[in-house]
């Protein structure tokens, strides 16, 4: 059984593991203030140019998202989102727990724009009963989005715009960055997303790490006091050397866009020899991510040697689904080989 | 320079790493539903007898406070718990994130009785303007506590009395449960912890894991929807095998009371030895953390080679400190005798 | 100036006032403890058919559907609500700050259905990641909608029947109650409501009263210690009697009932009277809000002398807009007879 | 049955409803944007002097306590108050149900002081490990306190300068604020307060008005959206002007301030007569709420005519218990003639 249902699926890359098994017995302080912590943060700033900009590490995603829009937000704020965002469809109500509202936006590709977030903004404000509604208070996106396509530097400075012209702290869940950064559509770079976000992370869990999430802070006026945050919302590691030891070594010498392009080139193979088979896809994606749309029967057959997601069974229409295939830093890429093997066999007979 | 400040100041116990290692390319499912998480909660059934008990894993511990105590309370409640408990004073206001107040009663060696947590009750049902206070709604104990010292079975289960008379969860802190097992004072199994508690959880954190706690919920019933909890709070780790394959490790073989008793023998012997040598403590502590109480003067020619913690400065006299020494399963035992030798030498100086 | 703005624009029905001159200077308990609470309680009850029902008074709308739902919902649950409800949309968050999602379907005439609802929990318990999700935890609807619009009672029935099935409570939001229970199209009666429903509420605000909200709770057991919610959510007035004496008044002998009535005449009297000087609405209400089309220029020349409000301005089409216009208990029958007339006359110019 | 229960067991002073009845069928804004508002707005300014100053009207003394205290803290912080604070115990957990911590200090008669407040924030930032903790965010103080006795104006500087040095903004809790102005100890204006703290509210509903609670904010800037926060936690009455109208009339001409000069007047009498019978107190409160200390036998004749309430039953000795007296603008002097009359026969019997 060959898995593509997501870019988790095994434990971290060996170099990583190596690094861990060498620094095992050192002793160090707690929660982030080791020297590993230091020493990813020196290679991650590489990337960056602003030299007030913070770096914390968490443990997960949901975490992420929900430490960081809860320093951000006032009590009577929301968060736009697209209504695909993460925090809006699949963090059990993490947001809303600590007591904001997402106020989604209709997505496309994953993506909203800075239009729908000027129109959304002038509405609250406009509207006689403003203060009876919830005040929009930052914008978040996602990068690439959870339908793996990406936005453009274009499209992200117009968000960025509009986000300053009205005071919205942009923030950028990079779950899967890497995936995005190194992809054949991309035109931004790591420090064009400290200069246009507020806040952005960069994921690990889904490009190598064992888990963790590092978060760029380029405007830490706005979340002055985010360890507290942190301890209160669960994320600070006791042994946060974890973080600082996979951090280091993912950025040490760029291992960490190595991984991501080995996912990304094999789910472009998939992508392409899927294509050429003659299928269609939801969208057409750059990054790790591929959603062809397979007839239902097709799915049975594949169902016995892989592992896919399919999502609205039914919604392309009644014989067809749409199936989520993920390929990750740790795929192989003799399973990619064999998928499409099977798959032009099985399309041919 | 030796660390004894806590117990999470190195990695894990080299199985725990050979088991990544070894396990590392497997392709699992996500979120706890993997085999290695099925495979530890079938060695920690060893250790319990009730069918219907539940075992999920956490990442941390504030998390697993949080998590656990937010899932059983209602909103109108507030959990009681020692004025020197952890989530009364270390979590950052985690408890009250949730929306719920501490309710705090005084301790003894961090310890609180089942008469103090009746008469709490009590007074909350005597009040005519009980409506106007905060329902107790469980109870909150660690076992060991805060400052080293265990309940004996006798204590807890005149609590869990008082509790069930009370219709009051009682939920255990084991962040270190491991020392509290192993130790010489000790006359409770866990199969103890899982009758007379509603739900406990077994610390891997500090034992030896890189990270992670085993939450034992024997009364399932009070938290029915847990797993959207951890999901909601930041605990649902993406690649939950990884706290499946520690703990498998940690009690395939009992390396887990294994690792608690090296960690316990080392700090005892280190009690012993400063006792002999003539100083008080605050307490004397069954764990592996000791408080003896020190000269100023002795410290400050400690610190130059030992990382200890100093609490309340002064409190005990104005020339003396409260020193926190923390033994963990990775002390190296020659840490200790050096420790042991230089305190003579500085002693009888 | 004449309003048709809403509802509340005025004091309270005189009986009422002289209700609590009557009453002033008797001295009372406080926190709805007193006897004119017991006495109103009474007399709703004349309204219901269950021994158990309990009975609350809250002082506003917004304050009783946070109260109510904070009270029922788990953690880790939302609300499922039309995405017109007021809770959705002119409560600034008031749910979300209490931890929930608002779970939101698409309305007709801000109404949803039974199949609605039932999709909707379908989908979240046959999703692979329903615990990544918000659970359904209640059903949230106004009777009438917030755009005048009532259920029947099959449509009720439907609803209460889906909401048994999947354990949901249902709850009612009944700021305009009495406007629903009296005007023609209804087939509802009180009773009906306790039946169907767990939980709903009798709007006093919008209906004659100063202020207060009667919240029936045909369910109790799923708000054991509704007490305390009501203090900690700041809706126990200490002068709790000023509830009762309104509410004993309003029910004593169904001046409650003639204040709606009243309302309900004279908004549908001005919907015949708009609907036969040729213009459309954007539904038939049956209710004290209608929703007539003016155009623009209409508009301009009415504003001089009559406030109502304007919706969505120019979705209708560019030169229309829909007008909320809205009677009550203390609308002039001459004011409703002068809109007519100078209505006429501006149309037949 | 006399009733010196509280201060909240009549309706209003019979100018308020004189008020009510007159500008009853006037049509008015909703929530609080009418022209009685505005009214008593000017009114109350009229004893103020910074021209920022705010004034918003709530209904509540929990609900003020809570929206205020809500949109100040930041996530991270908690309120610090005397551990007899209301916040503290008598709101059934509101402060934390909005994610906040009450950080309590011992009180000295209801008060806390400017060196204890010192020293916590100074623990606080001296601990190692501050982040875990809760943050000090703002100070809650009551002005009368809980127990009757006030601060004097230097006590208030002192905090105030102690807030201004650590960057607390300051919040007085004037439930009962006419009668610390009007009292003879008394040596600070409402335009002290103003200057001294960053936010005060003028009680009504225990000062002759049905309800309501007048908030001044003299730090705008630390409360920006405020109404945002007054509608989400349930404040904002629809018919806000019911609360213009009773503060217009308390502050036209000052009769909030003879109202609260009866009530102190009554309870001075009350306490010189029971002092001069020999009973002693459990402190000297120069304001409406005294508490003579009254053995057990003697309490149990008195409670045929008298309603008292009685605090901490036996602490003083077994056989004695504290008494509460409250006296209000509603009390009438044969009342309290009656009561020492009474109290000395059954003294001398």
């Amino acid at each position: 059984m060959i898995s593509f249902y997501n870019d988790y699926s095994e434990g971290a890359h060996e170099r990583i593991l190596d690094a861990l098994i060498r620094t095992n017995r050192v002793q160090t302080s707690g929660y982030g203030e080791d020297e590993y912590c230091e020493e990813a943060k020196t290679f991650i700033r590489r990337h960056l140019r602003k030299p007030g900009t913070e770096i914390h590490f968490l443990v997960g995603g949901t975490q992420t998202n929900t430490t960081v829009i809860a320093s951000i937000l006032k009590p009577w704020q929301g968060v736009i989102a697209a209504d695909t965002g993460h925090i809006a469809v699949h963090e059990s109500g993490a947001i809303e727990a600590t007591g904001h509202k997402v106020l989604t936006l209709p997505h496309t590709e994953g993506k909203i724009n800075a239009e729908q977030i000027e129109r959304l903004v002038r509405a609250h404000y406009d509207s006689e009963s403003f203060e009876h509604q919830v005040q929009p208070g930052m914008v978040y996106i996602s990068q690439p989005t959870e339908y793996g396509a990406i936005y453009s530097k274009a499209e992200l400075k117009a968000i960025s715009t509009i986000c300053h012209k009205f005071h919205l702290p942009l923030f950028i869940d990079g779950a899967r960055l890497g995936t995005a950064l190194v992809c054949a559509e991309n035109d931004t770079t790591m420090a064009d997303l400290e200069e246009l976000a507020d806040v952005f992370y960069i994921g690990g869990t889904k490009n190598g790490a064992l888990f963790g999430e590092a978060v760029v802070v380029s405007s830490p006026e706005l979340m002055p006091c985010f360890r507290y945050m942190i301890k209160q919302k669960g994320g600070m590691l006791a042994k946060g050397r974890l973080l600082g030891i996979q951090f280091a070594e993912l950025f040490r010498d760029d291992l960490y866009f190595d991984l991501a392009r080995h996912a990304v080139e094999l789910a472009q193979k998939l992508q392409q020899g899927i294509a050429e088979l003659g299928y269609s896809f939801m969208l057409h994606s750059p990054t790790n991510q591929i959603f062809p749309i397979f007839p239902d029967e097709l799915i049975h057959q594949l169902e016995d040697k892989y592992a896919c997601s399919y999502w609205d069974w039914g919604r392309a229409d009644p014989q067809r689904s749409i199936t989520r295939i993920v390929t990750s830093w740790a795929t192989n890429p003799e399973s990619v080989n064999a998928f499409l093997a099977d798959l032009k066999q099985l399309t041919e007979k």
